[in-house]
């Protein structure tokens, strides 16, 4: 038996702080880097969401540039440029090669963002580094600057922080932008979760930016912008009193510049104003004139005990940017050949504190493939969301809704099958990821019942049109069969009424185009058919009842 | 338009380093913190798998308690005790108030463990603090010490470094071992997903432990040592050159202690002797007697590539610690009253130069519920894995296994019905989690085949028990009816032949016993069975082929 003592020193000798780089370099999986193909798409995928973020910050109608050309067997460089306001030169070291590093962090509150962790493009050059030993190289310019900086940088590993290799200015073409260009061992294939594919589902839920892709043959590929309207700019927002926990109690009472409780909880929360502020102190007995720092451990825990009980108004929802039904209904039908689309945005819901709102697009028919199951594009925060389809929130609520209903075919909870798109967006302040890869939406209750609500909503749309189409399709058929029939008929008429056979044939088949009219259906049909939708709608919307009777709460 | 130029000053102005502890306070859900029940799991987990890392570094059988008390409606306190080697009192603050700190992550090659990562328990210091604020207090000694040292400590989250509020000594009633007490928001349940499940379970791939449970309402549960044999003990094992990458490379390169890369090789490497090194230097093209500081980054390239292309013994295995399939049956066996019980350990095998061995366990009958899914035990490093069975290999492996043809009821590749019990765990230096929380193995080819081939082994076991039981239950009805029909067939016989009515019957009852006898086969029927049962054995061990013909390669 080993002397327990030595044992109890020896690991003691042993235990070291381990740096966040060394971590994710071995746990790179994490982050999306579980394979050379997955390696390569979420490379783009980092670098691409920076850029649009960086634009979006700017008010710049975003024009990206993405080239993956081949270094060798296993080996590519992989090149995104932006013309977004460039990065001040001091900072760029940090930004590209220091994980957990960055401006979109908030510990206090929350902004819709597409990174929200400052790992993202970190980890690329991580990754890069640790397969080729290759340094990143950026360029960028801000637009008062004469000339762009150039930076080559590499992360050391042991302590994450930038190893700045090169630092020099050059005359560049751009008048602001960025451009990053890492080498990483990678695999790039042409069809299913290829960089082409990533990039247009980007374009359909960023209908602002215009992005080329340069592929590693040489093909160039356009995603042109939709819309010239920005987004609407997301904004950071307070946090709600509902989802503040303890510790972070604590650490904002002692950040605050308020100088009492009473105006701490006024402005530093959303949707506290005097009155609410003054009932909270009261049921957690606190004297609204102390100073937040002198704030003890025990009466910050009354005090937060009061905050999640009393009464409170749903945090505001004017931080959010969804894309908007219009737009991500354009979008979509600049994409794709349809022969029907409908789109729709629900109004913001809340999950413990944070505001979210769900955006479904549907898309039927026209080229899309008859067979097989339907496609299904999962976006959180204008990103799109390409692996863990099965683990993720969106997809549960696009399984268990009953499509039947709306003309699809579906077997139980399965993904139903046939030619449809659809789209489900998520925009939120605090998107609730089941990993730090961003692949799949945790099942929150609220996001999988607002997901289930958008959908059916666009679901009875698509439902009257597949009606009317069947309808139309059936009235093609039958007017088909009167007319063959039409000559037979004509024949013996003729023989009974002695009148001509032809003219008898016109006359009918005028009867058949009339009665079987484009399958149209007559007006008093058509209006019992939507007021029983409406009927329907309003139900649901209203009431915001779930069609299949699921129940969230 | 916003001007660009201030966007980025104030960008740059924004950004900011994070702790790790910032970042995880925010997304505990990564972690396991998802919900109030799992964050009471978690905390327990993270507690008992320190527990017993500490007792097998030390060669000590593990006596562990763990004791919840309520302390208001939403608010528990977890008290875990060991018997290990204590820590020293430098190093307490740090072990339970520093993520991504200890003596267990490696950088270079790996060593099995429950622990890997250094985040877990304070992790759950990390959240009892956020939720109500208290600090953990900890009580350690180490054998020669005179007393205990008592700490209470938090966390400064923003720089992730421990604050110690206290550290006094104490007289203890033990002689070595620690104590951690932390309170925090949980929920306790008492049946799916409860603490006294997890600590069945852990049990059961701890045989060697004696665990006591102390719940709430002060009811004790006791999880008796099954073996008084030690595990063996696990060793560091040196990297593979098939699982090394060139960023680890180059690293390796410059804190060896070789005086020559031939000599680095050797002695860093696993499975490379001087012949190896030779040849690999050779392709490379360098010289052997170069000091490995001295190699450049092409050169470590040339390096990394003629490793990973030269021929290699696969790594050595000597250092994993499987529980054992003789100990695994015996613990279940302990745990739950069954009809049948089998178990397999495989030989151990390799993914990316990480060894692994696979073992399974399966219990039949008894008093396990005859109705609904088999209940599935998932392992990794004795440690069970809770949530996420859908996203894990080991369900993956249970489910494309053919159970239909061991005589388990089975639709298509769902979850088995019948009363069975499934135990499948996985040893390796390196387990392959899917994410921090160590909830699911992630589908390695390797490892979800050598976990079809351990079901299929055991499954053939409980194949030919079903087999042999069906036969007799079969012949006790047969029996029966034969006896049934006797008392006629005696009346006929009587009449025919003029003998006793009685006579004939006792005969006949004679031969029905005898036709029937406990429905075992005949001698030559039992050996033709067994030896097609052989033969299939034969071709899926020695070519290691999967019966349900799947491919992995």
């Amino acid at each position: 038996m080993a002397n327990s003592d030595d044992v109890s020193k020896r690991l003691g000798e042993e235990m070291r702080a381990i740096s966040v780089a060394q971590f994710f370099e071995k746990n790179k999986h994490l982050l999306g880097f579980d394979n050379l193909t997955r390696a390569l798409l979420t490379s783009v995928k980092e670098a691409v969401d920076n850029s649009l973020d960086a634009c979006e910050e700017a008010d710049i109608l975003p024009d990206i540039s993405v080239q993956i050309q081949q270094v060798d067997a296993s080996r590519y460089k992989m090149i995104v440029e932006d013309n977004g306001p460039g990065i001040i030169p001091n900072k760029v070291g940090e930004v590209f090669a220091k994980l957990l590093f960055g401006s979109k962090f908030q510990t206090f509150g929350g902004k819709q963002g597409r990174g929200q962790q400052g790992i993202g493009i970190s980890a690329v050059v991580l990754y890069a580094q640790n397969t080729t030993g290759k340094p990143a190289r950026i360029i960028t310019k801000t637009k008062s600057a004469k000339q762009a900086t150039v930076v080559e940088v590499k992360i050391d590993v042991m302590k994450n922080e930038p190893i700045i290799l090169s630092q020099t200015t050059i005359d560049w073409k751009n008048e602001h932008g960025t451009r990053v260009e890492v080498e990483l061992e990678a695999k790039y294939v042409e069809k299913k979760a290829s960089v082409s594919e990533y990039l247009k589902e980007t374009a359909i839920v960023n209908p602002h930016a215009s992005i080329k892709f340069v592929d590693p043959k040489g093909n160039k590929e356009i995603f042109k912008r939709v819309t010239d309207d920005l987004p609407k700019k997301s904004e950071k927002m307070k946090p709600h009193p509902y989802g503040m926990e303890l510790g972070t109690l604590e650490r904002l009472l002692k950040v605050t510049s308020a100088r009492t409780l009473s105006s701490f909880l006024t402005t530093e929360f959303d949707k506290v104003g005097g009155t609410t502020a003054t009932e909270i102190l009261k049921v957690a007995g606190l004297d609204p004139k102390i100073g937040p720092k002198f704030i003890t451990i025990e009466q910050a825990d009354k005090l937060i005990k009061a905050m999640h009980s009393a009464k409170i108004q749903s945090p505001s929802t004017n931080g959010l940017s969804p894309i908007g039904a219009d737009i991500l209904k354009k979008s979509l039908e600049s994409e794709y050949k349809l022969d029907f689309a409908c789109s729709v945005t629900r109004t913001p819901s809340v999950y413990k504190g944070n505001a979210f709102v769900v955006e479904v697009a549907l898309g039927y028919g026209g080229e899309l493939d008859i067979e097989g199951p339907i496609s299904l594009f999962r976006f959180a925060n204008r990103v799109p969301l390409l692996y863990q389809q099965g683990a993720c929130a969106l997809t549960k609520a696009t399984t268990t809704t009953s499509w039947k209903n709306y003309g699809i075919s579906q077997s139980g909870n399965n993904m139903p099958t046939g030619p449809l798109i659809v789209i489900v967006h998520v925009a939120s302040v605090w998107a609730p990821f089941t990993s730090e890869s961003k692949d799949a939406v945790a099942s929150i209750p609220e996001i999988v019942k607002e997901t289930k609500l958008a959908l059916q909503e666009c679901g009875r749309l698509l439902g009257v049109f597949i009606g009317k189409r069947n309808r139309s399709q059936m009235a093609a058929k039958k007017r088909e069969m009167f007319k063959n029939y039409s000559i037979e008929l004509a024949r013996e008429l003729s023989k009974i009424t002695n009148q001509d056979e032809k003219t008898l044939l016109t006359k009918l088949l005028q009867i058949a185009e009339e009665m079987y009219k484009s399958g149209q259906l007559k007006p008093e049909e058509e209006e019992a058919q939507l007021a029983k939708i409406e009927k329907r709608k309003v139900g649901a919307f209203k009431k915001d009842k779930d069609e299949d009777g699921d129940d969230y709460e």
